[in-house]
């Protein structure tokens, strides 16, 4: 804990399921969905669809919820065939709207720790949403003056990482990423030899799911939860 | 311009028109799209509705392909009501994956003077589409790796290239944006300092247009030709 007292430089924070509720929203719109599809197929059914649609998807539309309302449309297609119509696409465009206006709920600690946090690092904000969406959910946080920058990314993988690293002209072991993704927000970023904090959420969406153990890395740590990182940082 | 030799350390390229081929893709795009809906309105009705439709939900959407697909799905039932059905979203998710499928027509001398100044400036992409959309156009342009990053921006004012600056901690005096747009790309580079290259392109989307005039500013060159940057500044 010493070494990382002296050396973090800049703190990443995840968006979704990190610092404010997301999953849950997206998981009760996929409800919302099947019911406007309930004429032609079971809750399952439809849910297992959409997300097989939204997986396929992924390298066209990248992450965000307007590739998912798109996802939503093509499997209302794909499931009811001709007897798809106008109220399915009014449906999915009132779907995804209000998902966009959702209140943003922040996480437990969220806003004591950020408050603690940005007068020593400079706060980076890491997602691979849609960048209108996320910084409409940051300033109705009340948190946008905390962080320097929202950072969009296309994957979280190593490769993405390390350009930003480079464009910040930082080492990896000066940067600290914290998420709720082992295989976003975590992994990648031990693999470069960065320090990275792990806090669980309680829903984790399939697509974001591992087996890969992070323990083996010596700059992992996981917290129960954020408030417990002020324990092992200087602020 | 001896100045400008100077001081020049980074340059920003906007994507769109500036290095290749894109509004001419959309405006065919809004064709095709009244074709689908031939039934019920003439082109220009259908296309109007449809522009009045995308600039009503940048604010919800930003700028992008699937933003622009969304707002096609939108227009279609505000038009033709419950008329509008599968085959209307079939058309419309086809008619946008078409669209993120397209080649990449590089403009002229783009490449040429891309590879002779990527040894000596650090060189970034700056736009408004989607991340992942751009990502591929640049991939599929072979100059991926002329480019230190592309920066996605939820609009091009003042306070987003203020942004940028502070995050790359350089001086506006030694930026230089390159670009299509008076707009977007030139008049707010020049408000906060900054060098601005304005190189027009044949059809600009009524969005992104402007009657204030930049030749005001002493930093503002337009050419008509990319190439004749290399007659200005060193590579």
């Amino acid at each position: 804990m010493d070494k990382l007292k002296k050396k973090v430089k800049i703190i990443g924070f995840d968006a979704d399921d990190t610092l404010w509720m997301n999953e849950t929203y997206f998981r009760d719109t996929e409800r919302k969905f099947a019911e406007l599809m309930q004429k032609f197929a079971s809750e399952k059914y439809v849910i297992d669809q959409l997300t097989e649609v939204e997986v396929k998807n992924i390298p066209l539309y990248g992450y965000g919820v307007k590739g998912f309302m798109l996802s939503m449309m093509e499997t209302a297609v794909k499931i009811a065939g001709k007897q798809a119509g106008s109220e399915i696409i009014e449906g999915v465009l009132s779907l995804g709207n209000n998902l966009l206006e959702k209140p943003v709920v922040l996480l437990d600690n969220v806003r004591y720790v950020i408050e603690k946090l940005k007068n020593k690092y400079p706060l980076l904000l890491l997602t691979k949403g849609d960048l209108l969406d996320q910084q409409r959910k940051l300033k109705k946080s009340g948190l946008s003056s905390c962080f320097k920058h929202i950072e969009i990314m296309s994957d979280k993988k190593e490769q993405n990482y390390a350009e930003i690293f480079s464009l910040l002209s930082i080492r990896p072991d000066e940067f600290m990423m914290i998420g709720n993704s082992i295989k976003s927000d975590i992994l990648p970023v031990l693999k470069l030899g960065a320090w990275a904090v792990h806090i669980p959420y309680h829903t984790t969406w399939v697509h974001e799911e591992t087996s890969e153990d992070p323990t083996r890395f010596n700059r992992f740590y996981k917290l129960d939860s954020l408030k417990d990182l002020l324990k092992y940082i200087p602020y």
